[in-house]
């Protein structure tokens, strides 16, 4: 079983997989942590001791987020004694449309009206953090786009991108059944990983909130 | 052996009482929590599984400095499935200064040139947030004065109460001795409090940082 958790977002996402089945749910901030992660156990009838491995977002976003969510999964592993797999939380959000899409650039809110932006797929280009201006010239003319941010963005470039971001909002935040096979295609096998060196990447300046 | 954490300050206080000593360090943030962890355990040359209990200070204080602090020991206490002992934070700090006055009052910065206030000993007083105005009409005259928002008193108050505030700057800081300690004569050989019921104290407003 593999316990999943990704606080870089306004909102958090909590996961299990378990018997090939993926609790997922999204808690709208990072109180109560504790007592969905135990609702969760309770809802898929399984034991802590059962969770094998933990898979984090390790961002980039809310810099309090991370830091609570990390908090609590640093604890956890250490306690249970389980190895840490971190993966991008961009990473993430891209697999919502990388099945279907060659390109996809993931948006998410940074400060002061900027976002962080990153693409995936056929054209890769590193993460940067843009205003809205330089946004619309940065995305790749192809690319489909998705994340958190695409909510914030001005109505003008809203209105512009239309066709370009999924109305869908499943489509925009993460899921538990991707996080936890990215982290398994990544870490699974390979040499663990000190738990104290899986820190979060808050992105090249603080997060949104 | 307990490990104790309170982060309900700018510095975090972390400790471990093993084998009658204490070890006793404050992290200049709540970044670097679990090397920290793992560093004390190694100095004491202890196993995490040899941890009975968790102390913790449970506020009031800054409000992300608690969540963090929290989440981490949410995280341990479940994953070592330990109890989580929670302890008034301003009691620990008044601990400092009762056995040698009778009357202390514990200060702590709250928002907005505003004061956490709240006395122990022969002259109890409940908490509240005040101004310096009122602070000074409501420290009883016999008190001492401890805790970190002695700090940042306004110059002029700190000279009228100045034989009331010690120098000495460890007496104005929680320590893992008596937070533990308090936390052992509260719950040791009570019944298991519910971990996730365990929460921070944020005091009546938001805290300071």
């Amino acid at each position: 079983m593999i316990f999943c958790i990704d606080s870089s977002g306004r909102e958090t996402l909590l996961g299990l997989s378990h018997d090939g089945l993926v609790y997922d749910t999204m808690l709208p901030d990072r109180d109560g942590l504790l007592s969905r992660f135990c609702f969760m156990l309770e809802s898929v009838g399984a034991a802590q001791a059962d969770i094998a491995a933990i898979a984090i977002g390790e961002g980039p976003g809310s810099f309090t987020g991370l830091r609570v969510g990390f908090a609590f999964a640093h604890g956890l592993a250490r306690g249970l004694d389980i190895p840490l797999w971190p993966v991008s939380s961009f990473e993430v959000l891209a697999h919502n449309l990388l099945p279907s899409c060659n390109t996809v650039a993931v948006l998410v809110q940074a400060r002061k009206e900027r976002w962080f932006a990153q693409t995936f797929g056929a054209v890769v280009k590193e993460r940067e953090i843009l205003d809205a201006k330089e946004l619309a010239q940065w995305l790749p003319k192809s690319s489909m786009i998705c994340g958190p941010g695409c909510a914030t963005l001005p109505d003008e470039l809203k209105v512009q991108l239309e066709a370009r971001i999924p109305e869908d909002s499943a489509l925009h935040r993460p899921h538990a059944k991707v996080l936890i096979q990215l982290a398994q295609n990544r870490w699974q096998g390979r040499e663990r990983l000190n738990i104290s060196d899986v820190l979060p990447d808050y992105g090249l300046e603080f997060g949104a909130a």
